[in-house]
């Protein structure tokens, strides 16, 4: 942590095992003091489904398992923890040497994913694969959390694109930028976020703010202004009143002929598919038919199958607080869980808090016709004629299929995955018609065997 | 954007200027096309709370401000920008040497604040404060969400320490790390967050996770490894069955003798209030009146009222997911508007969302004894016989009393300043007797008459 003090922190590669809870850190030197050096599995996977959301689409495991592949304890990061206290020189001096030697499973990014499935799994010496819970979870749970709810965005805009405006108020810098690599992954279009946008590969684009008009003083002249410098650009209509607004674009037009090449309007206040459909009238009488209408303003995916229902002449959405912070369902109750050690079994029983035991797969049936029917939990060595989600992704610490990194692979299987999936799962309405997800009989007996066991 | 690829980026300074909604940088350039370098001034409010919110506590402000007049674009983040295709030579030339040069002023940090009062007003070169709006809101939305959320819990709590379990679920790192300073601010004790808590100052500390005990595959053998390393430790219980955990711990005494320091037990799940009632009986009865109880486990302020309402004998609660993601409200609606350019006052007429143009003061007003009475938004050279809230912290580009960058400082005037305003804005429930907030008659007025200007 070079640099402390009062100003605000960029976090970078040498702070990576400062990122983290203690205990972690504080288990990690106990399972030392013990000489506990044996294999365990950990299972990352959520226990049921947030409110509002059928399913989840899992994003940032590879992502997460990649970043844990380089975590080190560089010598700041030692100073820092010696600072603590808690930790004896000979272990700070083993962290110095640290680094992840086991092997991560994972379903595939933009995977539709359900409880109990492990979106990934975590084989290794005990405690290496404690000591990457809580930034493995940090990770996942970001991305997974910000795709699902972009997914539930893209379903109700039934291919109208989407623009994320959401920079402003999602949770810090780094939600913001890696929150476009989940949103791309769940198919928005386009985001205003300079930085996510060119890390991540979306296309970056934006149209201009209030401000710009109201120092102007008037529509007119800011108008002109901008699309002097952006001839393609969107105009926002609704400073003032939002129907002079879009005569003024009109009146643009007129003045500036055939070097007119404003692409859309944007709407982002009032009774949006009231607004839309005056101005498609006016701007059709114009003749401006190939100026497109995008609204924006507190929109949800509520809003929008509302609008997109209403067949509302809008062409593109933009969508801030609601996409950047998923604001009806900020969390997922992501957990990573020790389901083995040294060989055998582990659980535990505390009430609704159960642990499936052992290292599993995820096994997912289609019929004849590819559609999906059917998910099953099995254990790892159990064989279905059905395709098996878990891959490795990391072995003996190195990370392999670094070209699925890419958001674009992700955001290609996402779709082709939701196509085969029962429709009811991309209603945007709650229900409790869940995807059968199954546990196999194995995994069933292991668990029941291994309560006994202990008792 | 240095290493741009598919791996998780580290954002660092040389970043800060493409930390932004590109329509900042296209306005930007704009402002310079049209040469309009007048002096600006724009307001960092919120026009009304979010849901369960009886007020707000301002947090991040004077760390955002300190970040932006670090702001620059140094010949990464140029590059970067000319492969969006949008920017002229001349302008992206300019950029190079950009720096803020303008004025700050912004309310203390950990002041509870209300609908209409600026948190923070930037007055500076129409194009140099634009570019601040997407970064700016960005920090302090953050913080100030957070300090909120933070603040409900604590009193909640009535005085009993909590300690911040949230980092696996914050959205990203960057939430998480600096989610801590915000937690300092509010008066959340501890953290298990060990880079913010060394960055913020605020005591790290910890427990044990399950997984310690599965893998033990018992809790006698992992409790004593535990408490043998770490003497003063908090002993998770819940793993199998709670009652018999806590018996295990009085085992524990008995063995160790004097040796026995363990200074908690942790209920994690179940009925926290029965079984802390339980577990107290018991430690009692054995003598071990000195070790206390902790509880966890999706504990959000209502269920924390609930147990300390009840006289459950919790000693300190960990909370997680509810306070990182400030999940019953993960958003506020801060907005950053233009309100004046060139000396002359700036409104927008957009339906719900109204400006009151002009720089402003806001003026706290308090009885004899100290105690709040209302509060009153003003022009800034309007005088009142009150406490001026909005002071300067950037002055001509430069930051002033960094030392109130401490988040020590704010804990304490947050602390103070709750104290002294009326009780109902303590309540944890819903309701709408806000506190008085009076616009001023030459706020009001200076509204009107731009208006009416404006047609």
């Amino acid at each position: 942590m070079s640099g402390s003090g009062p100003s605000r922190r960029f976090v970078s590669a040498a702070d990576l095992g400062l990122l983290t809870d203690l205990y972690e850190l504080t288990m990690l030197q106990a399972y030392r003091a013990c000489d506990m050096q044996a294999r365990a599995s950990f299972s990352l996977h959520f226990r049921q489904l947030p409110a509002h959301r059928r399913m989840m689409l899992a994003c940032g495991q590879q992502h997460a398992a990649h970043l844990v592949t380089g975590l080190r304890f560089p010598g700041s990061a030692i100073d820092d923890l010696s600072r603590i206290g808690m930790f004896q020189d000979d272990f700070l001096r083993w962290l110095e040497d640290f680094r992840f030697t086991g092997d991560i499973v994972a379903v595939p990014e933009g995977t539709p994913v359900f409880p109990h499935e492990p979106l990934l799994e975590v084989t290794a010496p005990v405690a290496e694969a404690q000591l990457l819970e809580t930034l493995l979870m940090n990770v996942v749970h970001l991305e997974t959390v910000l795709a699902s709810k972009a997914l539930r965005l893209v379903l109700a805009a039934r291919g109208r694109p989407l623009m994320d405006f959401g920079m402003r108020r999602m949770h810090g810098i780094d939600a913001a930028v890696h929150g476009v690599r989940a949103f791309r992954v769940a198919g928005i279009a386009q985001t205003s976020n300079v930085l996510g946008g060119l890390a991540f590969g979306l296309p970056v684009g934006g149209t201009m703010a209030h401000s710009f008009i109201q120092a102007h003083g008037n529509e007119r002249e800011a108008f002109k202004a901008y699309a002097d410098l952006y001839p393609e650009t969107t105009l926002l209509v609704d400073t003032f009143d939002t129907i002079e607004g879009v005569d003024k674009v009109i009146a643009l037009r007129r003045e500036l002929g055939e070097r007119f090449r404003v692409g859309a309007i944007r709407l982002d206040s009032g009774d949006l598919a009231a607004l839309a459909g005056e101005a498609r009238r006016r701007l059709d009488s114009a003749g401006l038919e190939d100026v497109k209408i995008v609204a924006s303003g507190g929109l949800d995916e509520h809003a929008i199958a509302r609008l997109v229902g209403g067949d509302a002449p809008i062409d593109a959405f933009g969508v801030g607080t609601s996409l950047g912070t998923s604001a009806d369902s900020p969390s997922l109750d992501l957990v990573y869980k020790l389901t083995s050690y040294d060989g055998s079994p582990r659980v535990k029983d505390s009430p609704g808090k159960e642990i499936y035991p052992g290292e599993k797969q995820v096994y997912r049936f289609r019929d004849g016709s590819g559609r999906c029917t059917h998910d099953e939990v099995t254990l790892r060595d159990e064989r279905r004629n059905a395709d098996a989600l878990l891959q490795p992704i990391v072995r003996a610490g190195e990370p392999l299929h670094v070209e699925t990194l890419d958001p674009g692979v992700a955001a290609a299987w996402a779709r082709r995955e939701l196509g085969c999936l029962p429709a009811e799962l991309r209603r945007l309405d709650d229900g409790d018609d869940g995807y059968d997800v199954r546990i196999s009989d194995a995994v069933v007996n292991l668990r029941r065997a291994a309560l006994a066991g202990r008792r």
